[in-house]
């Protein structure tokens, strides 16, 4: 099974690469790495990342879609957004984290569905498209195939959900302890949700 | 001041790209990514960056080296240890995470300090130098100007650390809930330590 990772410019380095590590670890998926043209796309913190034109994707695969700044702009790029929209329609299941859900909320496939979002950024997230169920307090939300995250971190909690979904709480355990990792595995439990706004 | 990242082939994602996430938040720091001859460079997750040749990096700043399956080579890479030792002895700091250490001890510039490394790893690292003083319960060591850490995540612990200790443990805090990312902020406790083996 391909993992299809997408990246734009501006991504937050660790919404990838964190669950990254942990998709990573299970024997019978492959990290293959996107971005809409194709060709070396920069994250926000300067890195610089060689990827694959999107239209080259497996369209039976699972889609991971970091967050961060360059969301604000991806929110109204429509090229990508058709792309994107026909990928994910097809992919067997689709994880967001951070921003990244304001992206896939634009599309329309999360309408009437639960979803989160960064913390810091939910105002914004909301205003995206708000035929959304967004969940102010939740580590990460899932429905039907949709895995959405809270902010940066977050993301290696869901990615670590997603693996105890498909394969067993056993086998995302041992991948938490095998990259030292303390799992915040109650996706319930939000632990960075703004306690004065009680929307959701 | 420059936050020099070493890459190499089979390095470990979330080895270098936790700390990036932290140390991409200080406004004074900037991030550049290093290898020895520059070039694309592929993790061990299959993800291809592009890097600079090392020889270009200023001599002053703060040097950041991932571990993961490639250190297993790099310790044998005399062309590398050379350019590396040279940089590390300019540096203002060196940070390793997980097998890194055993690069770093390579070098002889952790002989007679502190250091920790990967738990699953232990004996190899040991075995690379055992003039350096291991510290096998430790989530991160410090000693001097050198920070070594446990395994993959606990890069980011140490980071914090290392922002903490340099701009204040309100500064450290505030990157972490900024990531929504619970820090293990107890270098001493070391949640993953194999306790069956009792030297050090």
């Amino acid at each position: 099974v391909d993992v299809n990772i997408i990246l734009f410019d501006d991504f937050e380095t660790l919404d990838a690469f964190g669950p990254v590590e942990i998709l990573g670890r299970i024997e019978s998926y492959t990290l293959r790495y996107f971005s809409l043209q194709g060709g070396i796309v920069k994250s926000r913190q300067g890195l610089r990342v060689e990827t694959v034109p999107l239209m080259k994707a497996a369209s039976d695969g699972i889609v991971l879609l970091p967050g961060g700044q360059g969301t604000r702009m991806l929110v109204n790029e429509v090229s990508f957004l058709s792309a994107f929209t026909d990928m994910v329609q097809n992919a067997a299941y689709c994880l967001t984290v951070c921003t990244g859900s304001a992206v896939l909320a634009k599309t329309g496939l999360l309408d009437r569905r639960k979803a989160t979002s960064n913390k810091n950024a939910f105002d914004w997230v909301k205003k995206i498209n708000e035929k959304v169920n967004w969940q102010r307090r939740a580590r990460w939300s899932v429905d039907g195939k949709y895995y959405t995250s809270s902010g940066v971190s977050a993301g290696m909690d869901m990615a670590l959900g997603f693996v105890s979904d498909r394969f067993g709480r056993e086998k995302a355990s041992a991948i938490a302890v095998s990259i030292e990792y303390v799992w915040n595995d109650d996706q319930s439990n939000d632990l960075f949700a703004k306690t004065g706004k009680s929307d959701v």
